[in-house]
């Protein structure tokens, strides 16, 4: 019972609001389509400019889920 | 012929007995629904403590197959 | 609508010509299955030798694609 | 006097909030029993999910201190 | 005409509001001498610490930018 | 209430029998002295060797433990 | 006079046909404003994709050159 | 006379049962060529997989030796 | 029987043509002295700059082979 | 008796005179408050800038130290 | 006033005399040209070697220097 | 002809006077076996502690000579 499976996906979410924000849009477009959504790494922050300024940030992160039996 | 293309996904097993036993238990969690499985790459190994001692050890693995043609 | 979500898959594509060909042949294989292809990263490349010579050139790639809404 | 030595600590913060917020939350209960903080470095972020949603997020820093003489 | 080359530099934002102020205020002062600006990528997070609060978030990026021809 | 913080100590166990063995004797040293001892993570491995054989495994572990409020 | 210093300059070479192209597209574009080039070491490979096919190959370089006395 | 030079070969050691024996076969093989074996460190850990299960775990070692004078 | 070990030997393989041929050389020159060449990795791609131009693509590899019994 | 548990600590030794220096101040400082001082590893080397002119070395360290019983 | 802005530049220094020397020579030639140095971070440490002795020691350094308003 | 391989070997030298000189010990002792000794690259650097003092420094290296046709 206690010895869980887990997969990861990696995934990139993007906000022009913020890090956290793109943080959250990437998890919520994840529980979409998985269950069992239990943790998530930040693997690296990026972003595109325009004019000048920040238009979005990109994180990617890789999300974990337990697999069922 | 020779020209073979892999999938790799991201696996975490976990294991009370120890570290190549969640190895085995990620592979064979795999190997349910994967087929052509080749190798794998352990990523990091982690653990839970409870009351002072290892819960469960828990290894990610990068895991290889094979794509069909 | 900019505010765009990506997975990335990794993929180990083979060539017996070269890397840039084994590149070319991850993405080829990527594209049977997979809508919205929009890059590449390389991870990392191998290959096998037989008889002394370079039989397999093998590159690692996470391929990064669009989710749709 | 200009050769100061200095103590680095490792810290997990969390924050329902966001990561800024964390990395604040660890400083703040670091600042309880440590004097002389100086400065911090992200080591990496992490965060947990329930129900679909970021519950936590994790940032793990290393914190730098003085030590006296 | 797609056989762009970029050059990208290494900057230093800092903020005492929190980190993504911190990239945003290295990109505008970029902005200021740099044309082309494309993207950005965080390096590292790092911060000092006064009266046993964060003082300044710092947030070291590179930033890519397009030459001209 | 969850926004607890974290901190991690680095530890090297060792033991002539294995790998699993030596983390195992890190967190039963650990927990003499730290109470919420929490997780492990692997950060290297190695060991001594005598007479052409093994004569320690030795691993390198962050232990992380909760801090009281 | 053996006693040089160098600096790098960190660029993205781009060419529809291969790795090796990109690099030279980026040297030859560096060596239009820069003198004494003296060696590139290879940062990271990625690419764009369209239409299933890769549609350029991006090299991340540093190039080292030798500063004037 | 403490002033030792040591040089290191980099070993891939497989077994069937785990990654311990592994590690122990790679020295054992070492031993046959090479006296003064002081350490080793571990590199990394992979394995090839057949049936869906672990066929052979195989730890890759950097293995240090004192030269003598 | 297959619980083969393995030597890896770190090499700089240099060609004028490009990074495949680089690799080539380094393995050519490899298996005049070594038998059972297995495979290689690479370990990072560099080259020389003369007159402006890539004068020499130079690729590391780390290159295996099994030892004998 | 040869299963010893170790410990490390992080710290930033300085000095106006060389890196060398810089390290050889920490362990001095660390053998203060530590006993049973084992080995130390160096993780990065920094340092401050004054009116052009390297002011402090900054060497940052772990010392490993044997735990009693 | 206080969000500053930095800039790094990455220089390599050389010294026949030894690696603290090699990185005030590289801080000395970067005060020539540019003012409101703060900081160095040493990247790697290299050499070459002639007549089986040290000819050169050569350090690749990350000099960070305040952008002015 | 300047399609040069070279072979790298892995060193440790040591020394009591400092990490210089343990990098100069092991080339020394490199060139008693090896020719066409060309470059060094420190890998890491650690040292002995004895009575609370640095009782050697430990510096890795990897030193490449150019393999004879």
């Amino acid at each position: 019972m206690s010895e869980h499976i887990y997969k990861k996906v990696e995934l990139v979410g993007s906000s022009t609001k913020g890090t956290d924000d793109a943080i959250r849009n990437a998890i919520a477009r994840a529980s979409q389509t998985l269950t069992h959504l239990d943790w998530f790494e930040v693997v690296d922050t990026r972003g595109h400019i325009e004019d000048g300024k920040v238009a979005h940030f990109q994180v990617t992160l890789r999300v974990g889920f337990r697999l069922e039996g």
